[in-house]
């Protein structure tokens, strides 16, 4: 055992989280990075301007606590959604993972059950474990759909307090029908179970791929969860949020850090948000790359997964180690994920693509 | 019952959070704002534009991920820090509430229990239940001082898992003796504790008031917790650390949210810490401002207890309610934090404190 692992056990550790390696993928140094799904577009010169002089107005007042509602944060938030919703509606967190531990801690919690269906998010179990929420898992079809029955009597068999639905789902890109939540919703309802609905992606869905957004009246134990990562090219500002009941706001109060959202951090969503145009349209490029590389990959004799995502997850290689190595070593970063025979790409900007493309071509037996 | 409780209550929230209120303290607009024991002085003007450029420079990569490990923050805080640390015994988070969560999902958990000597900062209850924690009390002197001899047996017969000791202690003022921490240090061992000193308001003590930093050499169990909400005047940016053995960092790894710290909030952070000098010279302002409180109000007969903090709790007044009132009637916000008889003061710039003295000196009876 190494120095470093002897000292760490000697500490009272909880025990559920002895053995255990920090959650995050390998952070290389690599002139293409297309393996965490971020944003490679960046942020516009208009954009980034905007986010700095909201900033600047910010500083003067930093020796204050922030604004603990972020107000204007959610009002602009509510707006940007639509669907009818107000401020009343939203809530939002450093980055979704936070958001998702607050509705973890709320409405789980020891001797609480939440419940996904593999492969999905790597992050559930691991905020179940941090909040001592048991995980349970469900199981979708081979090409990993999820039809509404199976949905259905999965969660009925299993009676979770919580039921996480990722759509488009992360690893595998495919989103989940309307029909599918509206389901899982109702066969939540004996155990009186929160739904969550994780969006991350929303945006970068097909034109006819609707949100679960639309769901909200009515439902008051539905969430939409969403994040400023992925869309809006701020991953590194860590903006998560969600759409829900007025109630499950004031639930996740309870739980919240007091002021645990920054007043720079609210400063750069809202320059974002005034922006929202901009980045959308780079998002439009995003899904262009993305669907062109599910042609190009099906072209070649791939299998990738219809992804309404800015990622592809594909399979029907030979030797998938020996691909992502031969990515690497020509300076692409993709991702294996776990899933047999499998590797993820993120969609980015086309010339990141091309060079992709190219080098995966080069990879495949003629 | 409220519509909007009876909603919260349908929901299927944690037992223990039912019936709860929300943290936090009033946020009203008044002029004088002495109740938050915020940093009045707020940011020299250099070093506000020091920030707003250190963000413009990292405003172009938010589209990634930041880095998780925040190398060069840890850098900058342990050179801050002195006392011979280096950068694998720095920690950080949004806020030391942050950082205290962390600690509690790694050490504490269901089963386990925190103890600490109330009247202490009370968010370590909320902090203990949101992990799931269980809460247990020392009793202090009447001046609100602790012995040695007296923490070290109330440790022994409680046996807890994590001891928290807040020194200056919040909302007290009072510093305690290293003695008093070495003491707890050597007592908790029978239980394997990890002993946290939460010296938030470190900066502002006395001349002859060390900090257990020093402390730290050969005691693995031992956590120092600080803030830059206070001393850097930065409370909006949400930024809490701790120096301890790298052990305690490699646990905290494993509960802490991936990529926690966003790049705006490490960018901040880096620029204050560039100009820790400057920010540290209006310290000694508000230390001066700190010690005339405490001496003006022991000549109008009142009984403010000795303080190492930006901030003084007294008692000695006939009708509190009625002085929190009157102050505020004059446009100064203190705060009544629940010690019978007492309200705390926060020391703020010269003229502040001048009107707080004013105002109460014409609340007293003559």
């Amino acid at each position: 055992m190494s120095e470093q692992l002897e000292n760490l056990n000697r500490l009272p550790l909880r025990d559920d989280l002895r053995g255990l390696t920090p959650y995050g993928a390998p952070q290389l140094d690599v002139p293409i990075l297309l393996n965490v799904n971020e944003n490679t577009h960046g942020l516009p010169e208009h954009v980034r301007r905007a986010i700095v002089a909201e900033v600047e107005s910010a500083v003067g007042g930093l020796n204050r606590y922030p604004d603990r509602e972020f107000t204007q944060l959610r009002e602009k938030l509510a707006r940007y959604l639509g669907h009818g919703l107000v401020p009343e509606n939203i809530w939002a967190g450093n980055g979704s993972n936070e958001v998702l531990q607050q509705i973890l801690q709320a409405f789980g919690g020891p001797g609480r059950t939440a419940m996904s269906f593999p492969p999905t998010y790597s992050m559930y179990p691991l905020l179940a474990s941090g909040t001592g929420t048991a995980y349970v898992t469900g199981t979708r079809e081979a090409d990993f759909s999820l039809t509404p029955e199976s949905a259905a009597a999965q969660i009925r068999a299993q009676a979770p307090n919580i039921i996480i639905l990722c759509t488009p789902n992360n690893p595998t890109g495919t989103a989940l029908g309307l029909d599918v939540i509206e389901a899982a919703y109702e066969a939540g309802e004996a155990s009186n179970a929160i739904v969550v609905v994780d969006e991350a992606y929303a945006e970068f869905s097909h034109a006819d791929t609707p949100s679960a957004l639309q769901l909200l009246p009515g439902r008051e134990r539905l969430i939409i969860s969403r994040t400023m990562s992925k869309a809006f090219a701020l991953a590194g500002a860590r903006i998560g949020y969600l759409a829900a009941a007025p109630q499950i706001a004031d639930a996740l109060r309870l739980v919240r850090l007091p002021y645990h959202l920054s007043a720079i951090t609210q400063a750069t969503a809202n320059a974002a948000l005034t922006h929202a145009d901009a980045l959308l349209s780079n998002v439009e490029d995003i899904k262009g790359q993305r669907d062109r590389i599910v042609r190009e990959l099906t072209d070649l004799g791939l299998d990738p997964a219809p992804s309404d995502a800015n990622f592809v997850l594909f399979g029907g290689m030979e030797n998938p180690r020996a691909v992502w190595e031969g990515l690497l070593e020509a300076g692409v970063l993709v991702r294996d994920i776990g899933i047999e025979g499998h590797l993820r790409v993120t969609a980015g900007t086309e010339a990141e693509t091309d060079t992709f493309l190219t080098v995966l071509r080069s990879l495949l037996p003629a």
